[in-house]
């Protein structure tokens, strides 16, 4: 059956805790290339991709369903009207690659979890999504599971650090400029000028056209 | 063929960035139980451990080697000298599962590198390790894929979160908590009287019994 892939996004002034080494400008038009690295993932792996943004958006290679809501709210809203199996999945995972994804929609339980750095969740993808509803914010992965539990779902957990690795922090750019090579993320970095740096041991990201090392 | 698991261990004054919130005997007890969980994923997968050590201890579930010498030198001694094919892996992922593991060293290719967080390597298998030599320390883990380039070996990078994860910071135990749930280091945690907390939506860890939020 065909599998909807709903990927929540925020067009206007996002990833905020960017803000100490990008401009709005350049937040939103990083924002717009790792979305379009999850595209790519998402449709190379079988999935028809919804972007549902919290604003005015368009997109030439997906549809574009806009709520002004709440996450949990547009989202459980898409859910329970949706009739395919779902995958829901953030619009900050760069790393993303066709076999993650795949592997995970693949699985052989009721639903997947792929779960984020410090009790978050980066997808969800769950067969009858109409039996499910979802928490985020605070520890969601263990309210995922729970939710999954109680609602009599089986749900593997997915292995993959492609997934795991959501970009927020400038901490984060060191694992696109690394793992990403080749994406439009590590691309829209490299073209504002991001290298990595390498000092006393320690890997960070500095930014050449700055002069400092962040 | 048989997998020798050859696993770096330091059993004095471990982890000491762990030293805001554990003494040096919780460390060296929270390194042994960790330990305990990578060597029952890796006997669990198929591989025999030998348990690399820079200092004097014993394992009654794997030999031990004692080499005082650095890491890149005592294990390049190993590479060198090893017939079987070897895995490299590092004693501080108690999340780690044989099926992790068991998908690491089923790679197709001649390697395979599991990264950690910020350009690290936590582990390495390589199926004729006398080609190969490690070089950890920075940014190892563009260096171990170089490595691999030179050598002529075809290198698959495993995408485990599980693997991904190795615990040196006290953030890293919120990992251990969620993700870890029955494994030997979360006990560890437990018995310490560490617990989840969250706060203003952000998931940490505090330690019940000295009643400070970490």
């Amino acid at each position: 059956m065909a599998i909807d892939a709903i990927i929540p996004f925020k067009p206007k002034n996002p990833k905020t805790r960017l803000s100490c080494i990008l401009e709005q400008e350049e937040r939103e038009a990083f924002a717009r290339a790792m979305l379009s690295d999850v595209l790519a993932a998402v449709r190379a792996a079988g999935c028809a991709p919804t972007l549902l943004s919290t604003g005015p958006f368009e997109h030439p290679d997906a549809a574009v369903v806009e709520d002004p809501a709440g996450l949990n709210e547009s989202l459980n809203r898409v859910l329970a009207a949706a009739h395919n199996p779902v995958l829901i999945i953030m619009a900050d995972l760069p790393l993303a690659t066709p076999e993650a994804v795949a592997r995970m929609v693949g699985t052989d339980a009721s639903m997947a979890i792929a779960p984020g750095l410090g009790g978050g969740t980066n997808a969800i993808f769950v067969k009858e999504p109409s039996r499910y509803h979802v928490d985020y914010y605070g520890a969601s992965f263990c309210k995922h599971m729970a939710i999954a539990a109680e609602a009599g779902l089986s749900c593997e957990v997915t292995d993959s650090f492609r997934l795991h690795t959501d970009v927020d922090e400038k901490e984060d750019l060191v694992e696109v400029l690394i793992h990403g090579q080749g994406s439009a993320a590590c691309r829209c970095l490299e073209s504002l000028g991001f290298a990595l740096s390498i000092e006393r041991g320690r890997v960070g990201v500095e930014r050449r056209t700055h002069k400092e090392t962040l």
